[in-house]
């Protein structure tokens, strides 16, 4: 396990390297392959079956070694010209699918790193969708052990080591599919075939990485906003559910309508673009209710989904939207999407337990019981949810005192640890656009939001308990 | 019970109104004498004993009638000249000890309204006591049936009502013997006889108004700011505890350090003023260490404890400090003390939780119990808990939405919120000194922040559910 994972890292990132030209992308290759073969060779002969404590070792120096390595080419170009702090910020955000970036000046960059850049977000979209859908179910994360025996399908029975390649092996199927999709889909709209196979990698990623400054605001388009709003709220569904619908003989989607996890960010999509519509047309933003619904649309789900592209108009809405569409980056997608935040199940099961206590203070001797697809919930999994949710808040706090305290104004801070631990991507404030022009620490602090908020926060903080280390 | 709740309104108001000269206090005093003979005409035959629903909703009545009757001076009085929305902000937030203040000029107010500021302040934090030492933990509110068996003394056995009011009598004296100790000190300590029974009202009651604009600064005296550091930190105990030390033949302060939550309460206070210290000396914002230690105790209790005192030098300190400061007041005091906030209790529940999900990610089949005080803690009062946090967190989050839909910035939007939400009083940005600048709308929403805050939510929260209103 541990000789696959390792190898991985040069191999992903030499199938990268071939598509940027130039000395940086040769070097960085040398650089992995050696790193590559150093990890791998003292471990050469080790083939046991995995314990959780070397699961969670492996997730996270997995995310940190592959973001290290990532951040090479950024440290040997010379076009652009990026400091250290700098080139790991790049590589972090694009790996996580944050989509923060310190660049300014996109469009000039050269499309080996652009394109770079893009990869970079859909190879981590792959490695989350893993994560989430084989490893952390099975480590039982934030009470994603739920889905260990609830999703048909692959989630089940057998060993971790070839039962987490085999789903791998479909999951990845599946995430190139919808990225063909996507990209195909972009070109007959009107992309350049570059610029359509960049977006619909982070689309499909939920990353939010674009190729130009302006965003998806470059294209000033409503068929490619619509475009990227269906396949972003695509890839925010639980893959598991995509798993289950093309592993029968037909292809089905049931299992959509009969997901309550589903129904539930359905039901956030459509509201979240139906507020926006409203008072977008209330205040008078747009005249034209068509454009109205357009930039909705978009926005909403591109912000709530944790995606993070932005349209030219967003920056002119009403103060309330912005703030109100980046609340609801904590929700986030599915469980098991590429999307980040808190994800809709665990917002879900938090509201259902909140309405149980309102009923139990009411009549204090009846029995509730928590349900989800008329199962009754194990109380061990709502503990989970709740440890987990309270691991967010904390983490939460301690970026924003330490983001304060390396130099950054209050609201700036708020806004970038919202945008980096939901892995949202822009903020508001100093950091709306571009994270360049913060302190070199601040971006340290913001990585690390970055690698806590995609690792599902325990997978990162298990590592810091005495009881983990201790034999 | 409804009776003589109803009766109370009449009767304090008119304890205090003899101390404010002048027709409006009059006025005032004739008007809720109707009220009351109204409220309590229709009633007068009902002696049964209650239930968890008509708890709730005395309860609610209690404070929000109160604080209605509370605004009327405000409204009727010359000087100052205040709008219906300012005198009723002014009045909640006196009654549920946040110490907002949409007055400028404090200093110049005639002696009977600083006065009657002070005692709102003073009867709030007599209500909060009841409400949290006796009411709450009988209708298992957010965990607080954890206090129903534990603790020694008087929440026991008895049926509700004559319950109610033995305790209610035992911790009254218990407050009004520490607000004369507290103003006898600060009277030593210099303080006009006046200004010593002013602040030893918002002080006993953490309610942090003051007779001065500057708020303790005005004293400018290193003793005057450590007597009422100490009152704050009695005063921030859980009340049960004083009723436990004072019960027995002898007073005995062994319940103080036996009680887990009260260690922790301690253990906070000093772990934020040396952070403050610290910090302090080596940003050198104080060159001596005595003045340094003086000032991050006060202000650190002041904040941590919801308070909200503030002396002159507090907003030049490094943005650090204040922002820790304010995050800490979501921490705020003791259960069934006047401080605000989530209560350390919970706090230290959650992490004892948080804690427990991370040594079950390491071995999976360990069980692991949550004790306090060596009892392992029923997962019922755990639940209560993390159902209290959740709504904790979406009364904020609505709360601030409001805000920023009424027109205020993201950061005064959320510092407000904290500080309302939590009783602390001053935030930061556009709120930090008073609350006169903000529209009518915004005041309204941070009002009822308030009393959310005040009532442990879910108190307020239950009457919003179809399940309250069902017969
Ligand atoms: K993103
Ligand atoms: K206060």
């Amino acid at each position: 396990m541990l000789f696959s994972l390792a190898m991985i890292v040069p191999a992903i990132v030499a199938a990268v390297y071939k598509d940027g030209a130039g000395k940086a992308f040769m070097a960085a290759f040398a650089l992995c392959v050696s790193a590559g073969f150093l990890l791998w060779f003292p471990q050469r002969h080790q083939k046991t079956e995995l314990k959780a404590k070397e699961g969670f070792l492996i997730v996270v120096l997995f995310w940190t070694v592959l973001g290290s390595v990532g951040a090479l080419p950024f440290i040997l170009t010379e076009n652009p010209n990026m400091s250290v702090t700098d080139s790991f910020f790049e590589s972090f955000s694009g790996l996580t699918t944050t989509g923060a970036t310190v660049i300014v000046g996109i469009e000039n960059l050269p499309k080996g790193i652009l394109f770079y850049r893009q990869m970079l977000q859909w190879l981590g979209g792959m490695g989350i969708i893993v994560l989430a859908v084989a490893v952390l179910p099975i480590l039982g994360v934030g009470g994603m052990q739920l889905y260990r025996a609830e999703i048909p399908g692959p989630v089940k029975d057998k060993k971790m080591t070839p039962r987490i390649a085999e789903t791998a092996k479909v999951l990845w199927y599946i995430y190139l599919f919808l990225t063909i999709s996507c990209t195909v889909a972009f070109w007959l709209a009107g992309m350049s075939m570059f610029d359509a196979i960049c977006h619909a990698f982070s689309t499909i990623a939920i990353g939010g990485f674009s190729t130009y400054d302006a965003s998806l605001g470059h294209f000033d388009s409503s068929l490619i906003n619509t475009i990227c709003a269906v396949f972003l709220i695509i890839s925010g569904i639980n893959f598991s559910l995509h798993f289950a619908a093309v592993n029968g003989r037909n292809i089905t989607f049931k299992y959509y309508f009969l997901d309550p996890e589903c129904r539930a960010f359905f039901f956030i999509q459509i509201s979240l673009t139906l507020i926006c519509v409203a008072i977008l047309l209330a205040q008078q933003v747009y005249s034209s209710p068509t454009v109205a619904l357009d930039q909705a649309f978009i926005q909403s789900v591109s912000i709530s989904t944790t995606a993070g592209f932005t349209t030219t108009s967003f920056s002119e809405w009403p103060l309330f939207l912005p703030v109100l569409l980046v609340f609801s980056s904590f929700i986030g997608g599915c469980a098991g999407s590429t999307g980040g935040g808190l994800k809709v199940i665990r917002v879900f099961l938090l509201s259902l337990q909140g309405m149980r206590e309102l009923k139990r203070l009411v009549h204090p001797r009846a029995v509730y019981q928590i349900k989800l697809a008329n199962k009754a919930l194990p109380d061990r999994v709502l503990e989970a949810v709740w440890g987990f949710f309270s691991a967010y808040t904390l983490v939460f706090v301690i970026c924003m005192l330490g983001l304060i305290a390396s130099g950054m104004d209050e609201l700036s801070a708020f806004s970038a640890v919202v945008a980096c631990l939901n892995n949202l991507g822009p903020g508001l404030g100093q950091v709306a656009v571009h994270y360049s022009d913060i302190s070199d620490a601040s971006k340290w602090v913001l990585l690390i939001a970055m690698l806590f908020g995609r690792l599902e926060v325990f997978t990162l903080l298990v590592l810091f308990t005495p009881v983990f280390w201790k034999s």
